[in-house]
């Protein structure tokens, strides 16, 4: 992994400068030297948030600078790969099609081999039967009735093909899901992804993290928002 | 009306492939073969949903695609045209300058006639008062006091200037609200607007179709958040 | 400051005639010679709170036309700077980034000289600490036990550092945080600000008339969602 100072944007410092001398400064002090560093959470997480976030709110044109970051830090092409096929259905088609236009390019650049990419048809996880029996119950109640195709993409492909391919462990897929919800402000679904987060191994300080790493690329007013619905996430965990 | 393959993005399935075999096969597979088949909404209004969510959203690298899908099935640039005027109130006024940057050159590559445009100051459709009636009160009351300059504005020129403009039918012009709303998230107009849309013409299950599009197109997390305001709506009209 | 006609987009008129000359006409009467006219907020104010909107919805390619309007009617390069500053923590960082690129080369073509930014670390304003100590208990209360890391980058560096530049006036800071709250339907988050904004000088009707011209340029559904939001606070200060 090297050491190199990360670049928090594809623009220079000086373009930055040339507008705004003090946010040149915030980029170094507060974005590169301090937000990065905190140990809360790993380069290899932050990385993936803030890709998750950018991909998410459609904004492909620093991805570059955000791709470089998490392929230095242990972040694969394959799991990049898997993380903008599994946001084209939670953050909306054209996002993962810009998102796709930005990675060809660094991975042509980065002499990425597309034999090390994730097959379109892995061998698939096993689905945990109980609680997917639960989330079809509950999607027929609500969704079935008002949508009934939504309700059946939601099985097929979401929860019986796309959550279970391999490419990407269920944890880091269900950080990509939740740091995606927060950067828009999509609070009412972020308690059962976030429970489904910590079934699958996020802790409750990586989460509080999220928040803080999404209060710089998606905002204070997003973070904020998410405050509460992750306050009573946790709290209904801790008892 | 074509029956070659729609492509689903400005991009080549190739550029799809050397990033994500996986997205390219739901590309092909759900999006291309399920999704715009499925028969509970017609082709052309597909893609009516698809145009209004990207300009919604202000997506417009892929419009150009889509754009072709709507003109090839019966969407005429005299719709095209009067979508984007619409949306230009309903997304926000710079998401229609960028729409109608992409569309120019769709419309000039085609060889659309500026004569066949709708003109900028038609005959009006007639208005319905009893409903209009309505509508200004319940403005008057809420919007009045705090914001005059929004009130009057709502009226003239938004409902007795543009949504009586004859060159897009009530129905598809509620039907272009209604996907810009779920493709932002906010629920709290969709009621309003739904009403509006079913009482145009729009079916229940044209309506929760809406959303499967809109899953897709919008992602996830805004078709779930829809759907109890959806099927609040449709539970009191079944009454 | 000059008399001459405002461009409502970098796109031509004839442009937007060859798509919609509805919206060509829009455009002409509606918004440049009705809306940027009304006596309730000075053009320079407008200029504000829309180059704020445009910021905060990543909407860069009108910016230049705007930043032109800001720069023509009273707002410095300074200023200009600040707002972009701002919206950092704001809207995004990678919105900020959108914003540079923009800003940048209006700033070269009208001449700016790097002299007259304001530079990385002035003279700070002093801070009210007796609502900072509010904020703090707040802050502390909710966001503390969820997500120390930001509530920590809430007191620095945003509260005791970017709040009290001096670049930009705390009126005008608290007007371009409200209009990306309102931009962006983050209602949640307005009351605290709007507060904040008429403690600092805004009126009540320059409020509503902050959701008229955001109305234009975020949409009708995301000023008719901040209505009973900003109706709330008037009430409350009313009393």
């Amino acid at each position: 992994m090297p050491s190199s100072p990360m670049p928090v944007s594809t623009l220079e410092s000086d373009a930055i400068r040339a507008v705004s001398p003090a946010l040149a400064r915030y980029a170094d002090q507060t974005v590169r030297d301090d937000l990065w560093k905190r140990p809360q959470l790993s380069t290899r997480d932050r990385s993936i948030v803030t890709v998750a976030i950018l991909i998410a709110r459609n904004q492909p044109d620093d991805l570059p600078a955000y791709l470089d970051i998490a392929l230095d830090h242990g972040v694969t092409p394959a799991e990049i790969s898997e993380i903008i096929t599994h946001l084209a259905f939670y953050a909306g088609w054209s996002n993962a099609m810009g998102a796709i236009r930005a990675t060809r390019e660094v991975f042509a650049r980065r002499g990425v081999d597309p034999a090390h990419l994730p097959p379109a048809s892995p061998p698939l996880n096993p689905i945990n039967e109980e609680s997917e029996a639960q989330r079809v119950a509950a999607v027929a109640k609500t969704v079935g009735p008002v949508a009934p195709g939504l309700e059946s993409f939601t099985t097929m492909p979401l929860f019986r093909d796309l959550w279970l391919r391999p490419g990407l462990s269920p944890r880091d897929r269900s950080l990509v899901t939740v740091s995606a919800l927060v950067a828009n402000g999509q609070s009412a679904q972020i308690p059962y992804h976030l429970n489904k987060a910590m079934d699958n191994g996020l802790t409750a300080e990586q989460a509080g993290e999220v928040l803080t790493q999404a209060a710089f690329y998606a905002g204070w007013p997003n973070a904020f928002s998410a405050v509460p619905v992750v306050a009573a996430v946790l709290g209904k965990r801790a008892k």
